[in-house]
């Protein structure tokens, strides 16, 4: 049996959202998957009668404090015991699920995610991993935004975090792992990124696929893209304004109804990371996944479904591995 | 009689695209313009010939030496005095040119332009500025990778040399500069975009717009965004690169024709960065303008058109101006 938190009260579209991906999810998920939802009690069985009788395999947890959107995160998360958030997160931590996902307060996230699981044992640092679409197959961008002053030994971590979900969650027996540079040669970049490209070089426990640029990202140069959470926080927010700008160009300039047109669905799916099912915060001891706020039930019945991959394939205990066999980063 | 030298060995698609670029240029600027050629004379000579008969108001130097994409700057620069590169920036020096613009190797150019014009009195380091559309009006982003470490000084001088150029060339009497960062809160971001927000914030040089996310890059909230080098030039390859992967997404999902339809034209223009002319490397006394190795000869006579708004507009002066009243950078 597995059991999969999910918060029903964060995120700009809550408790409507989180409830009817919860319901889509189990539409395909196995019998064994439970999903317990946790918010306002009154509001999320408001919502879930609504949908008509509730699957068996729905709870609701009640979680009476809400943690804000735009609340200080680490004061709030030690102040609102009983949010959706603190509640949550312990009850992974005590063993009661075995996930836990939220569209809330990202700072919140991580703060209690790190608090309340703390962090596997060799890890300096957790990281937001974002995955990119990219052709044929989606990359993963990490840190995407916990962590803005990097060393060289935090973005090797980040790589061997990267590497591990590549191989549980993305299916990439053998993750091809870059380093965000501004050049392909070995003595581009900024300190930190010529001292981190050496510190890649040297390592065995992935394949180095070298620098890449931002022009590589999008291209399929790797399965895995190491960077500090300020450029990488940069690049994800920049790319999903790209896309937006894309539609109401064409909008625009060729068809006010090209979008609904044919084809133009998968288009706007490749662009939408949101398909890709939430952003996992590697290097807790444990499964959180941090959903965007403005998540649709589509991204969270995805980001369900990553936190089952998740579970089912022992990320926890691999990460876990990986770290201990030799002390992974120097 | 305004002079703009030009390379003609420099980029991919040297002489021939240089050439027609010059061509198409003269046919709309003033008649007080006048370009050189700087390159291997027959070759160049030929290009021009094959053309038909070159107008008064065009003229060849010889350089026979190149400098090619793949050359290391410095060295390049230091040894071959006759090339397009060293040639071109050294009549600019003399005074026998107004500008110089290539397409050729951007670190040799950097180099050269730094080596012989050198840089403004105040001026710690020379920036890139590139130019980004955004809606309605595009926006300049430096540095977009001549400085990989900089300091918040140093960031603060990005943001005088961009204000100084959104006046005089982008026509925005009172431009609004925006610092790059992961959050709009003064007190996000690494520990050098904190204390660049607080030194902008205290400049009276210019209207900060505060920090601008990823996601404001492309949507008009500031005429100007000052990064760092590192930074600046993954944003910008990855844009380029999304143009590209948004072009082939639409062709194979939705019309292989659909590019050459109705309205799409416009699309594919706004997207072209080329479109905007080149990228001035700001903080050296004189102009010289950088562009893309695979510039087209649109891309080649829209530079040459920034070129001319640059001498006409006095941006050395006004940069030189800039930096002198009170030691503009702390």
């Amino acid at each position: 049996m597995t059991r999969i938190a999910l918060d029903a009260s964060g995120g700009d579209f809550a408790p409507t959202n989180p409830v009817l991906g919860a319901l889509s999810a189990l539409e395909v998920l196995p019998e064994s998957c439970e999903i317990v939802l946790i918010g306002p009690r009154a509001e999320v069985e408001a919502e879930l009668r609504s949908q008509g009788e509730p699957p068996d395999r729905i709870s609701v947890v009640d979680a009476p404090e809400t943690i804000g959107m735009a609340e200080k995160p680490l004061s709030a998360v030690r102040s609102k015991k009983r949010s959706s958030i603190v509640l949550g997160l312990s009850m992974h931590k005590a063993g009661d699920v075995d996930a836990f996902i939220s569209a809330g307060n990202t700072g919140a996230v991580m703060a209690a995610s790190t608090l309340l699981l703390g962090l596997t044992d060799g890890v300096e640092r957790p990281a937001i991993g974002a995955i990119l679409p990219s052709v044929p197959d989606p990359v993963l961008l990490l840190d995407a935004g916990a962590n803005v002053d990097c060393s060289a030994e935090e973005l090797l971590g980040f790589a061997y975090l990267g590497a591990v979900y590549a191989r549980d969650v993305l299916r990439r027996p053998a993750p091809r792992v870059g380093l965000l540079n501004i050049g392909e040669e070995s003595e581009k970049g900024n300190a930190v990124a010529k001292e981190a490209h050496q510190l890649f070089r040297r390592s065995d426990h992935f394949t180095f696929a070298g620098n890449v640029e931002g022009s590589d990202i999008l291209v399929n140069k790797c399965d895995v893209i190491a960077c500090d959470g300020f450029v990488g926080n940069i690049v994800l927010k920049f790319y999903e304004s790209t896309g937006r700008i894309f539609a109401d160009l064409l909008k625009r300039e060729v068809d006010p109804a090209i979008l609904s047109g044919p084809g133009m669905g998968r288009v706007l799916r490749f662009l939408d990371y949101s398909e890709y099912g939430g952003a996992p915060l590697l290097g807790v001891r444990g499964i959180s996944i941090i959903c965007h706020g403005r998540s649709s039930p589509a991204a969270i019945k995805n980001a369900i479904r990553v936190a089952m991959q998740s579970v089912d394939s022992h990320l926890t205990q691999h990460i876990r591995d990986e770290f201990a066999e030799g002390g992974a980063v120097a």
